[in-house]
């Protein structure tokens, strides 16, 4: 299991910083897709040139043009690209390509995707190599499961991880790390608390 | 009608250079994902500050956090915001909200949603100002039709406008114009020509 610390809401400065503190806790550091709407993928070259040895996913949330918009990304710098499940098979087969190209990964997030375990089980064929459940932000005080959702998915995916995201708390944390997906994101979790480090450490530490 | 450039491909300097060259013609010009990817908001600055007469649309595909993503274009100038229609109404609620906090608009992008007639009709009642049909790119080689969805959502449509993008050439776009949609949005059309002033001469008189 991996930790994934998605950065949404900070200016990169900001973003940069905290990681420099919380560099021994995250495996892997997210550019949120908010942060590079607002920088671009400056955002993801500066993480990357100054944490080397960690893994850079771009949230960069692809929806067409896949081949391309992944590529741009991986020549950033970045590691793991997300594209949408709500996208069109061919554009996750693009967004595909690209990571082979490159040899970095591809992250097929499912937020507002309505049959879950039925995507899971499709794009799981295309090859990606993580797949994950994700309760939009704004979705976030309408009770539904991540939980339910990630169980759903661990039961059809035969070569991709799982991966779950979206409101991931201290309280909810340890159900979700008991079934084991290959990636955990925590945002808000971590960010918003009055110490970030003792928030990771502590997550951390029941995985 | 509106005639909306998209600018998908090109580096931040060249999009200028070109709308320098076409702002005649041109009422909308788009700052496409691509270069938002490569740029973020920094491109939608530039292109206000140089054209502050045209209306900029921010191709950010906002999946989710939306309203705080769309403030986010409105501040750095975007006149117009585009949302997936395959996002939860929430999310379009959210980007709404914003717009008419800054007095700006925003347009549903219909890529990739299953149901084109449905999703609009509902997205229609949330209050956006244009939906959009819109031909994926990685699929524009499928057969898709972009004027049967013209028709389609022209015909349910109450208060907002259509807009219609993807593969758009001047081989169809009479057909189009002929069921005069708000905003025809034309990238390759354009830009990919030997001549692109002459291209978007050619389409505008046609408008």
């Amino acid at each position: 299991m991996k930790l994934q610390l998605a950065l949404d809401t900070l200016t990169l400065t900001q973003c940069l910083n905290l990681m420099d503190k919380l560099k021994e806790e995250i495996d892997i550091v997210e550019i949120g897709t908010p942060v590079l709407l607002e920088y671009g993928l400056w955002a993801v070259r500066e993480m990357k040139s100054r944490f080397p040895e960690k893994e850079v996913l771009a949230d960069a949330k692809i929806m067409d043009a896949g081949e391309y918009e992944a590529s741009q990304c991986f020549e950033a710098g970045a590691d793991i690209v997300t594209v949408l499940g709500c996208s069109h098979d061919t554009t996750i087969a693009g967004v595909v390509k690209a990571a082979r190209t490159f040899k970095r990964k591809v992250m097929v997030d499912l937020i507002d995707v309505p049959d879950v375990r039925q995507r899971a089980i499709e794009v799981d064929r295309l090859g990606v190599d993580y797949v994950c459940v994700h309760t939009a932000f704004d979705r976030q005080s309408s009770g539904q499961d991540p939980l339910k959702e990630l169980e759903m998915i661990l039961d059809v995916l035969q070569h991709a991880q799982a991966g779950v995201a979206g409101g991931v708390k201290l309280a909810t944390f340890d159900a979700i790390a008991s079934l084991h997906p290959g990636i955990i994101v925590v945002g808000g979790g971590i960010t918003n608390q009055p110490d970030p480090k003792a928030a990771a450490k502590a997550l951390k530490a029941r995985m």
